[in-house]
Order: C-alpha cells, then structure tokens, then sequence
C-alpha cells in the first residue's frame, strides 16, 4: 500500500447517503486520497452530517471539512423551506419531473466550494456521487451539467487557467439505485451508517414514505441485498 | 417611471466597493428591479459589508440578502487569510500576475450563490462588476470564465432546462477603472460611500498603498473626478 503522502489527493462531496458513500469508496479503490467536504445547509434531516461523519471514520479518511451553506436565506425547496415532502405510502410511486424537494444551484455551489478546496489542498480531481438514472428530474444531477462545470472550473481558477486541470468525477453517473447498493457492497460500505431519507422521525428514524426513502427500498430490492435501514413503524 | 413590480428583475452581486456600486447604478439605469446579494466571507475589511449596506439604501434598494461564507475553512489567500497583503507604497507599482488576494473559487462561489437567489426570485439576470482590464490577474474576472459559468448555469437549473435562460451581465468588463469612475458618477454613485481598501485602518480609513487603493487613487486621477475617500495619513 502506497504512503498517503504519495497518492493523489482528490476532494470528495460527502453527504452521508448511499450515493456519496459509495463515491468515497471507488475514491478509495482508484487510490486517490481523499479529502471529504460536506454541507451543512439547514436541511431538516441534521442526521445527514452524523452519518458523514460516521462514514468517513468508517473508512479512514480524517480529513473533513463542512461547510455553512443558509438555503433558507435564498428560499425555495422543500428541503430546507416549511413546505410538505410530498409522500407516496399509498401508492408507492416515485415522482416524475424536477421533483418539490429541488433546491435552486445546489450541486453548483457544493461544487463551487470542493473546487475552491480542491484548489487549496493541491488536488485536480473532485468526486462527486450524483448520477442521472434515478434521479433525472434534477438538472445538476446529469452528465452535461457536470461537463459544463468542469469547463467553467479550468476557466475560473488559477490552476486551470496554468494548464493543470480539474476533472470532476461522477462514476455513479450511469448507474441505477440497485447498481450502486452492488458496487458500495462490494467496496465494503457499511451502509447501515448511511442516510436517506428526507423526512426522519425525531429519533433519526427513515420515514419509509418520502421519495428517497422509497428509492432506496427499491435499490436494496433489486440488489438483493438486505436493507440494514431501521424505518419508522409504518402507519 | 415604471411601477417596480413590472419591471424585470435582477441580482446585483454588491461588495460596496467602485465597481459593484457602478454595477448596481447601471442595473437600475438599465430599468432593472434589483435584488443585492452581498457576501460576508470572513473579510478583514468588514468595512466592505458597511459601505455594501449603505450604497443599497442610497440607491433605494431594499431587497438585499447577505450571505455568509466562510473561505476560512478551505483557507488559501492574503484576502482571508493572514498572509500580508501586498504594499507597494514606495513604487506605487501594481502587482502583475495572478495576485496573492486571489481566493480560489471566489466568484464561481458567488455567482453560484446569486443564481440560486435569481431562480428562487424569478430573475433571469445577474449583473457583476468583474473587469478584465484593471485585474487581469484574477481568473475569474475574465470573459471567458463569465460565458462557460452562464452555458453551465443554463444546465444546472429548472429554469434553464425549461427554456428560460439565464444572463450574466458585466457592464463593466472591458472598462479601465477610469472609465468605470466616470460611469458611476454620471449615473450618481455617491463613491463617498464606497470602500476599496485591502487593508483598513481600525477606524476604517483606507491604508491608501495596497493594490486596491492604488488602482482606486489612479483611477479617480485619470477620470479626472475627485476622490472622496479619506485615506490614513500617510507615514
């Protein structure tokens, strides 16, 4: 195993779910060495953070940073406004569109802040776990957005604009829920740390009901791989 | 006079400084309805988010929206961090390259913050005071870095993906510090109000030889406009 000091480093976007857990993992496995940015940005599931942190311990990687971000004060989502999450118990069905819980130039800014530590630290390369299969109705979840960003992020910086440049890496981005729950399996995430739901009871417990929830029973299904996740006793 | 509600909205990134203030001015001369976003970024000059307040009140700008963001936290530049700031008082010679008060990402960050607010107001139009001439050294006052981060906002949002496209406006980008003096005193900018200086005095007056107040004080000079600011007394 190579000394840390020798591997490159890389900025990994963290936010304690299944997706960015993962991320980590491959960031890991490619060799990288990784430093790991999360957000804290008022979201009503706080429980988030925890589970980056605990994550991030799991896998050794002691370099953090989390970073303030007030949505509220901008205003418009679900996430981070008072309006309702919309839940689907009945019927099981996942919203189609760009969903309520959307939060205007979230992965712009997230991203913006990793570049900006990316910079900082000496690393080119940012890991981010956004992929465009089940999460469509985002627009910054999709590969042209993120080839747009990386773009404008060789144009914006000095780094870039002296000819070492930065590649944001998505390698969830193709990937179903199930595909993603397999390769996280098989990299060793515990994904019984993770988090997912958009609408936790006080005690942190998944709702079961709110789009996430529903997206990530269904991943595990049709992994086949059991649901480590304690849900709130169904109504 | 139009009443403000049909007007067009806007989001004016608003530091309190020559340029931004000018900014601001051509916003509303344009007929513009604007919104000020300014940043609190952990500044030593937190003289910048005083004057910030007081040029929006003096334009009668009510809407505004201060942002806290922390480059402490990613570190990396004289501006924020305490590294010295630059002084050229014998030679009054402008440093040349990318400056030490660079900090990575710094507009990719607060544009990134004011498209956000713009699609969340219903405004399709940002306006920054980035000029490539007097600081051709930061990357991201550059033409090029303003069209990629547009292209790339226009893939990142609901708005954008729907059709309703975003502009970032730069009035400023091809004027001299002169010029950009000249502007806003033929559309009113009180500059009394304004702040520049890198690194104030405790009682707020402008050191009068970093960079800023350099450029600031070769400005007024060659607009032939005198300069209001009160600067320390000279050692």
């Amino acid at each position: 195993m190579k000394n840390l000091a020798d591997k490159k480093r890389c900025v990994v976007l963290l936010s304690g779910g299944i997706d960015s857990s993962t991320t980590l993992a491959v960031a890991l496995a490619e060799n990288f060495f990784p430093f790991a940015i999360s957000f804290d940005y008022g979201q009503r599931h706080i429980y988030e953070l925890v589970a980056a942190r605990k994550i991030a311990e799991s896998m050794k990687v002691n370099q953090t940073v989390t970073m303030k971000v007030d949505f509220r004060q901008i205003g418009g989502s679900a996430l981070t406004d008072d309006l309702d999450v919309p839940k689907h118990r009945t019927t099981g069905e996942i919203s189609s569109g760009i969903p309520v819980t959307y939060v205007p130039a979230r992965n712009t800014i997230f991203l913006s802040y990793a570049l900006g530590w990316a910079e900082v630290i000496g690393a080119h390369d940012i890991f981010i776990g956004v992929n465009a299969i089940d999460y469509s109705g985002y627009p910054d979840c999709r590969p042209e957005f993120i080839k747009a960003f990386e773009n404008m992020a060789n144009l914006a910086t000095k780094e870039g604009v002296e000819g070492r440049y930065f590649t944001i890496h998505t390698p969830l981005i193709a990937m179903t829920k199930a595909d993603i729950i397999r390769k996280g399996y098989d990299l060793g995430v515990d994904f019984s740390l993770t988090h997912s739901c958009y609408d936790p009871a006080p005690d942190g417990k998944a709702c079961g009901g709110c789009d996430s929830c529903l997206l990530r029973k269904k991943g595990f299904n049709e992994a086949g791989i059991p649901d480590p996740t304690k849900y709130a006793e169904q109504e």
